[in-house]
């Protein structure tokens, strides 16, 4: 599997069209690197961030069912029936903040049948319970990982320039966790969190039931990123990461949401470490393990509002700023055009 | 002058009603904590945030002369020509964000004539230099409070809930200053900052002006709010402090954008304490001074960007996140209604 993903490089002219906007030179703070950002993914003087998108992958865990999370397997399908209902929280931010909102169902532990709005990419109905064998097989994983990419690419060719990613998958906090873990080598205890709301003994469970996965693996300490997704992944993330690494290296900026998005993001940073040129980091989650994600991909995230929903609703919440770096650029008077005077 | 502004109550079912929607409890975070401000303010379970406004202020000092700014005092009536032209960050961040901007003359050194677009409140071609004199007389300032409060409350009667709060005024960095030394206690220094961009030896010459004008006026350590508005404030600010009495006796939510802005308010909160509860803090300003104040207010500001432009730009920048508040209130699906069962 290979993607062509360059390192961002300067555009010409862009720093300077920044500055002589008619506003103090530094003052929009981050959302002139915002700008500048976007302006260097898109090669351009004058970005646009056409048709953005929404897209929530959803997936089942095998080791869900064995007491990682505060819910019910059965919530991964309910919420895809939610989401389809335009009940869910992501479905009322993606829909006033001019998101088009797409659900995946990547591996969901439920037959749909067909549906409108819903996107059959299944590759089985949840993975393996990792505490006992890798949670997918190589095939499985590296169809996720095509999938994922085709969606990607037919976005792209559809005039998409911008994707949010987002998910639903009880027991995925525990998978990042140990995504996390081994691909950022930040010890197991400092990637673990209460996910959905797990109580003091729930936390300790879930990271002693964590500890005997990577025992029972007994990954290497250089074990390749695609070799970790496959033993602790789950579907959603690994069409993510396809999706992620086919998006970066057609032009397109990418919005990533919280703790789970992000560990789908560390293993297509493996893979292509440019990607992260392309990314906007959008929130800071309150889940455990984003502190560590961050620091290694040396993020600084838009909002820090204490989020742990996931199913991209960092990535949709954060939009509006995204749209608005590109905007000010596009769209403000400069010093000269407007006739005000410049600093004395 | 009395405004009744009561503290927000209790809303019987309102928490609960948050509680209830399919996510896990909390895990929306501050936006859980706005959702609830909301609907205390409307009481209400189902607020509505109809016709939100951004409200910008323009004003001159006369002190702005005396080199407390980076700029020349002519770009006060530049930018509000670039506001009227559409050109400047507010229109195009308001544009974006479904606010709908109005720019008022509170005090501007210059003659519009009559201008679609603008609302001449001007109650004088800017306040007097405070180095020498107190900025506005008795009258003046009384004038600016209840042209802001006739310009809230005409707001009210034509439907408006929410009224976002910006300012475009040379020198006024210096005036929020010193307001904030005078009512909080905060040592002067750490309420002088770099305003528009000021270098090094810009800020300290901006200080010891300020530290004369202090000692020029010797106002005793008990003086009430509303003298030191006059003493030192702007036409703009005065304006801001009526219309924000006015807005929440009317119930309305108030976004407070940065330093200029909740200078504004904290005279306002001398006048009426509660007048907090009904605001919305947008955004932590990079401007040196704003810690004093957010500390003083107790406030919990929703955006970190560095931002310190002004103009209500941090205001309209948060506006979609207080939306979004509102929206997954009034428009998510609950447990029950969806079908999504609750923790194990």
């Amino acid at each position: 599997m290979h993607f062509s993903i360059p390192p961002i490089a300067i555009v010409p002219g862009l720093q300077s069209r920044i500055d002589g906007k008619t506003k103090p030179p530094g003052s929009l703070g981050q959302l002139e690197r915002l700008a500048l950002q976007i302006g260097q993914v898109q090669q351009s003087l004058t970005p646009s961030l056409d048709h953005p998108h929404l897209l929530v992958f959803a997936g089942d865990h095998g080791a869900a069912r064995a007491g990682v999370s505060a819910y019910p397997q059965e919530v991964t399908w309910q919420m895809v029936e939610n989401f389809l209902a335009g009940g869910a929280a992501i479905n009322v931010f993606a829909r006033h903040n001019g998101l088009q909102l797409q659900v995946i169902d990547a591996g969901v532990a439920h037959d749909f049948g067909a549906r409108e709005g819903l996107v059959d990419a299944k590759i089985a109905l949840g993975t393996r319970n990792y505490l006992e064998q890798a949670a997918m097989t190589p095939p499985e994983r590296d169809a996720a990982l095509a999938r994922g990419a085709a969606i990607a690419r037919d976005l792209a060719d559809r005039g998409c320039r911008v994707i949010g990613f987002g998910e639903m998958g009880i027991g995925n906090t525990a998978a990042a966790s140990l995504l996390t873990h081994l691909l950022t080598g930040t010890p197991l205890v400092d990637c673990v969190g209460r996910g959905t709301g797990l109580d003091d003994a729930g936390l300790t469970r879930k990271q002693a039931l964590l500890a005997q996965a990577v025992h029972r693996a007994a990954l290497p300490a250089d074990t390749d990123a695609l070799t970790v997704l496959a033993e602790f992944g789950g579907f959603e993330i690994a069409m993510m990461t396809g999706a992620m690494l086919a998006a970066a290296e057609r032009g397109m900026l990418l919005l990533i949401d919280g703790f789970i998005v992000t560990s789908a993001l560390l293993v297509a940073a493996r893979i292509a470490p440019a990607i992260g040129d392309y990314c906007v980091f959008c929130h800071r989650s309150a889940e455990t393990g984003h502190l560590a994600q961050l620091r290694a991909l040396q993020a600084e995230p838009l909002l820090d509002l204490g989020l742990r929903l996931g199913e991209g609703t960092g990535a949709a919440l954060a939009w509006p700023l995204v749209r608005a770096a590109a905007a000010f650029l596009n769209e403000m008077a400069s010093f000269e055009s407007a006739g005000v005077s410049e600093q004395v």
